[in-house]
């Protein structure tokens, strides 16, 4: 894509409406706009790092056979009253009535919906087990909206849910999903830990949360030194790591880890694992014949990501002074040509033919063609953090040469030009 | 995909509940579950024909190089205030009150937050033209919701949104998107029409409506034989196409179309597109500096697909007594094996082998492993639309052979085991 026709907002001052880096950030590269309190419109470069985070989502749940599906967005109340959840949320449910005078809401989450959905149509245990999920976006309205997307009024959220016979086999489904976020985190290139949970307004007996590690996060992480190392590893057992001490400020408790070897590191609670059993499934009669033709309460369990959270956590683990340093895994482009003179003819041609050759071969490149000084098209492609930046400049190119910077170390180094084709699409 | 690992809860009866074909087969299908009037939950069979559609609206969008964002779905009523839209919408707008007592709404459509958007970032001509579009979820507050979700009450819609310098950049960008139009539609396997439209509470001077032809229609289009002809050859050229008569009931009128060769077709509004000036930046002073640094109200357009109403278009015009009939580009799956027995070894072997080589080969293919009876399988494969099915039975396989079923034409071919492969890819 060329910069020209990018919608690119950048803004220069940092913007005092932010306290925390991700939100000052995500407002200056133009990746959000700030709609109402707590309510922020998707810029295109936010869309593109969004779209990646999902992306992957979209393969590993798949890859774990959850199918995807759309849950409506407004809910009726009469669900909520079923499963007795109605108050539970309290202000901080969004709540409507329609035309009609009928109580809805806007879905914090959906266990009732997707209940209701299995009830409809399944009978017998032989069409178990059932897993889905859904990315779409989930409303909370906060008494006081901050930090930007990290905690907003609208957020996405991947939320999937699992229906077993029973106990041991919902077990088993759950620690799918304990394996599949560990390989998720991973692929979008931050680590994740995961701790004990307490259940909260779910519910439920057996729980984990992931968070992903950051100075700056809000939680404080206390866990094993062996825990943090088998995750950065890629060690994905349950079983090999659920015996490892792990919590977070709410769950810790010192007389439980002593004489282990513990970190304390902050993190940022991304995701939320719960294996409820039956608290819907027995209000709502979701119920199966068993392998006895008895009708049992399938077991049930509700596995969510914050998707738009995400993204706000990985810049929060991964900038510095200058921006965002995305992980290749999911920066909006890997690629940014910078031809430093526009108006140079062979400057801009030669720019042309790089990003035409890295275009047709797949790379997510922008050719930025605008006509702002050298030191401003630097500044933009640190702050934005794309990882490999090819300058063109009049002088290098007359000697047959362009500079790559990447983003993560800083490091500039001069490569003939008929190299840079290989060594960008090698990084 | 193995229909094991797939939650496809067909319904045998016909839903009483549905007065439209599509509708029913929707509903009869698994790709949809009712949740409350007028809105539905999509299940994996319809999420995976919607992201189909989806994907080839992004492709030529970004080919037209629109940039994809996201606006919130909950709205500040603030904004339409400005605009002079609040009470257009009356009943059919979802209002609410957050819990600072603000009032705000669903989002039936964008253009106030959009412009609001640019406005704030926005100064000079040199940053013209923006093109900025969304795929997201809408809401009306139908009084009666009726045939599913052709006019449900929440609604996948792409809503596309311009920025120009003044009228004569306006016109282009429109024309732009009119070419879109026709080859996203064409790539959905469909002939849509284009007429001239009223232009509602959306306003403007300049709009056109696109119209899915299927005899089921709600609409009577009424255009020249010529129109419809270069339509279906794939003729995009706005300008070639403008002067043929095209209408549909409410703007036909006898008197504009003596002497022509007129043909009269039923057809399902799909798409509507608009180009309206200064309605809404000239309230909401969404100003930019013009050639001669004097600071003038953009000129906008703004540019819809019903998505999940092209759907159920789509199944309007392309189904029989057995079911959908799924055009090739947006089929949830291109091919379904179907292994007669189960429980046979060598059948359920060689059924496994065309699936892993078809799946290797990035086919979209259903193994359908259920037990259930022959006459079964071949109505769910017909029912939800498969283009082709590999039928596998013992005694034919015995002689090496397996059957191939085109759906749309019913027809049956016996192949040689190892041609199926070579057949199935090339159709």
């Amino acid at each position: 894509m060329k910069s020209s026709n990018l919608f690119l907002p950048l803004r220069k001052e940092s913007p005092q409406e932010a306290e925390i880096i991700s939100h000052q950030l995500m407002l200056k590269s133009g990746m959000i706009s700030n709609t109402a309190s707590g309510i922020y419109s998707w810029l295109p470069l936010g869309v593109k790092v969004l779209n990646k985070i999902t992306n992957i989502i979209r393969e590993e749940l798949e890859a774990a056979s959850v199918n995807e599906v759309i849950m409506p967005i407004v809910q009726p109340a009469s669900l909520w009253q079923e499963s007795g959840r109605y108050d539970d949320y309290g202000k901080e449910m969004v709540r409507l009535k329609d035309r009609h005078d009928r109580d809805m809401l806007l879905g914090p989450t959906a266990e009732e919906i997707v209940t209701d959905i299995f009830r409809k149509s399944v009978k017998s245990y032989k069409e178990l087990p059932v897993n889905l999920y859904q990315i779409n976006w989930k409303f909370r309205d906060e008494i006081r909206p901050r930090f930007g997307v990290m905690r907003a009024r609208e957020f996405l959220m991947k939320d999937a849910y699992s229906f077993d016979i029973d106990e041991a086999a919902a077990v088993e489904t759950y620690q799918k999903y304990y394996r599949t976020y560990l390989k998720i985190f991973r692929r979008l290139g931050v680590t994740a830990i995961p701790v004990r949970a307490v259940t909260g307004a779910i519910g439920g007996n057996l729980s984990h949360e992931f968070h992903i590690l950051a100075e700056t996060g809000e939680s404080q992480i206390f866990a094993e030194k062996a825990l943090f190392e088998q995750v950065e590893n890629g060690n994905y057992d349950f079983n090999s790591l659920k015996d490892f001490y792990a919590a977070a400020d709410e769950m810790h408790d010192e007389s439980k880890c002593d004489a282990k070897d513990l970190v304390t590191k902050r993190g940022i609670e991304v995701g939320h694992i719960f294996n409820f059993g039956t608290k819907y499934s027995e209000p709502l009669k979701a119920l199966v014949a068993n392998k006895e033709g008895k009708n049992t309460a399938v077991n049930m369990g509700s596995y969510g990501i914050g998707v738009s959270r995400v993204l706000a956590a990985i810049i929060e683990s991964s900038h510095d002074e200058n921006g965002i340093i995305w992980p290749e895994e999911v920066c909006p482009f890997k690629v940014v040509v910078n031809p430093l003179k526009v108006k140079d003819e062979a400057v801009m041609s030669k720019a042309n033919e790089i990003y035409e050759k890295l275009k047709a071969n797949k790379v997510e490149v922008l050719l930025d063609d605008s006509n702002k000084s050298p030191g401003e098209k630097f500044a933009s492609h640190d702050l934005i953090g794309i990882p490999t930046q090819i300058i063109i400049g009049p002088r290098s190119l007359a000697e047959g040469k362009v500079e790559v910077k990447t983003r993560s170390t800083g490091e500039r180094v001069e490569v003939l030009v008929d190299d840079v084709f290989g060594i960008v699409t090698n990084n």
